[in-house]
C-alpha cells in the first residue's frame, strides 16, 4: 500500500471562494506538472471579502472537506486570501491533511525582498480588516500598511484589466496608500497583491508603482511555499514529477455555481482552457 | 379578531440580497408612514446578480419565508431585480401572501413613459440575462434593449456615487448600448434603472443621457405598485395611514450577515439611520 502510494502522483486540493485562485493553481501547475490537481471555487457564496469569520469559517470548512473526503486530496492549498485570514484554523481543525494559506508565503516573500521593512498590502475588504497581513508581516520584523481596494475585483471580472478606468482607478488606490505611508513617515519598498485577481492587475500595477518598488505575487509566493513544504513531506513523489516536461498534469475543477462563469472567465486565470468544470452541492 | 386586525397598521415585508432595495423600502416608507415594515437583507449569499437561476430561487424563497412566517409580513416586496426577474414565482409558491417584484412596476412606468416604444435597461449581470425586462416591456408594446453594468453595484458601495471615475464608467456603459439601440435603428426616449443600487448614482446617469430621455427608477415605480395594492387589498387600514403626517414608521432591518456593513452603508440607501440591525441565521 505505501508502495503504491509513493508511485502516484499525489492529489493537491486547492480551494477558492471564487476562481481568482486559479492563478495559484496555475502557479502550482507550472512547478508540479506531474501531480493530479482539484479545485473547487466555492461560487455560490462568493464574494467572501464582504463576510464576517463565523460564515467564511463554515463555508472553508465544508469546501476543505469536499476536496479531501470526496476528492482524495493530500495536501490543501488555501487559494483564497480571505479565507486564509480568517479561517484557517478553521479549515486544519476540519480537514487531517496538511493546509497552506497564501498570507504566510506572502509575507515570507515580502521579508525577502524588502530592505527598507516597509511594505504595502492591497486586499479585499475583509482581508484588510483582518489585519492577517499586518500581523504575518510583523512578526518578520516588517511594518505593513494595508488598503482594501475593493472596485479591482470587479473590474476584472469585467475584463478591464488593460483598461485606462482601470489604470485611474489603481492610481487613486495608491497615491491614498502612498499618502498614508508619507503620513506616518514610511518608505515602502513592496507592494504585496494580496488577493488572487490582482495578478490579472500585475502590468498595470507595476506601471503606477513608484520605481524600486518591488511587486509581491502572493500566488506565486504561495506556490513555492507548497512545491517546498511537498518536497518536504512526500519526497520522492513529487521530485522527480516537477523535472518530467513531458508530464500530463490532471486538473478538475468544481464550482458550488455558476458553472458558465467560471468555464468563461476562468482561462483567463488559470491562462489555459478549464475545461468542463462540474457542479457541486456543499448544501449552502 | 377581523376588527382588531383592521385597525392595526399592515406589516410589509421587503427583502433584497443586500442592503440596495433599501431604496425600496425609502419610497414605501414615504408614501405608508403608518405601516410597519420589516426588511431582510441576504448578505450572507450576496450578490444574488452572479449567481444561478435554481440558487436564487432557493435562497428567496427560505428568506420570503421568514419575513412571513417569523415577521408576519402580510405582503411581500421583493426589493431585488435579480430575484424579481429570476424567481418570483419560486417565492410566490412559498408563502401564502401577495408577492410584487420590481420588474413589472418598472416596465409598466416605462410604458407610461415612452413615446418612441424604445427603452434602455441597464442592471445586474443576471437580471439582463434574464430579459425579465425585455419580455415585460414587450408584453407592453416596447422594445427593449437591456444592458449588464457590473461596476455600478461595487461604485456605490465603495461610495464613489459622485465620482469623475464613476461618470467616465457611466459614460462607456451608456455609449455602448446607445451604440447598439443606433445599429438597430431604434429611438430610445427611456432608461430604466434596473438595480436597486442605481438610484444612488440617478444624477450622475441623468447627466450621461442625452437630453429627453426620461430615467426610470424601479425603486419608485415599484412602491407606487405597492401602494395602490394594498389600497385595493387592506383598505381603510393602509389609507388613513398615508394621510397621517405625524404617523411613526415601524422598521425592523434583518441581515443574514455582515450587521456591520449593513448598519454603516444602509442610511445610504434608506435616507435615515437604519438602526440596529439583527442578525438571523437561514441555515444556509
Amino acid at each position: 500500500m505505501e508502495a503504491t502510494l509513493e508511485q502516484m502522483a499525489p492529489t493537491i486540493g486547492v480551494f477558492d471562494s471564487g476562481f481568482g485562485g486559479l492563478t495559484v493553481l496555475r502557479a502550482l501547475v507550472e512547478r508540479l506538472p506531474a501531480a493530479r490537481f482539484a479545485f473547487l471555487g466555492d461560487t455560490a457564496r462568493l464574494p467572501y471579502g464582504s463576510k464576517s469569520r463565523r460564515t467564511i469559517a463554515r463555508y472553508a470548512a465544508q469546501s476543505a472537506q469536499f476536496l479531501v473526503n470526496e476528492q482524495g486530496a493530500e495536501f490543501l492549498v488555501i487559494a483564497c486570501n480571505t479565507a486564509s485570514a480568517l479561517a484557517l484554523d478553521a479549515i486544519q481543525d476540519a480537514v487531517p491533511v496538511p493546509v497552506l494559506g497564501v498570507i504566510e508565503p506572502g509575507a515570507m516573500a515580502a521579508r525577502q525582498a524588502s530592505a527598507t521593512g516597509n511594505v504595502l498590502v492591497i486586499a479585499t475588504e475583509a482581508t484588510v480588516r483582518s489585519h492577517a497581513y499586518a500581523e504575518a508581516c510583523q512578526a518578520r520584523g516588517l511594518r505593513a500598511l494595508e488598503k482594501a481596494c475593493p472596485l479591482l475585483v470587479p473590474l476584472v471580472e469585467e475584463g478591464w484589466t488593460d483598461h485606462p478606468v482601470t489604470a485611474e482607478i489603481i492610481e487613486i488606490y495608491l497615491n491614498e496608500l502612498r499618502a498614508e505611508a508619507a503620513a506616518q513617515g514610511l518608505q515602502p519598498d513592496t507592494l504585496v497583491l494580496g488577493c488572487t485577481h490582482y495578478p490579472l492587475l500585475r502590468s498595470l500595477i507595476e506601471r503606477a508603482v513608484r520605481p524600486g518598488v518591488k511587486v509581491i505575487d502572493s500566488a506565486e509566493s504561495a506556490a513555492q511555499a507548497a512545491v517546498e513544504l511537498l518536497n518536504g513531506r512526500l519526497g520522492e513523489r513529487v521530485a522527480p514529477a516537477v523535472a518530467d516536461a513531458d508530464a500530463q498534469t490532471e486538473v478538475r475543477c468544481f464550482a458550488t455555481d455558476s458553472v458558465e462563469k467560471f468555464e468563461r472567465l476562468g482561462s483567463r486565470f488559470l491562462g489555459q482552457p478549464v475545461g468542463h468544470v462540474e457542479l457541486v452541492d456543499l448544501g449552502g
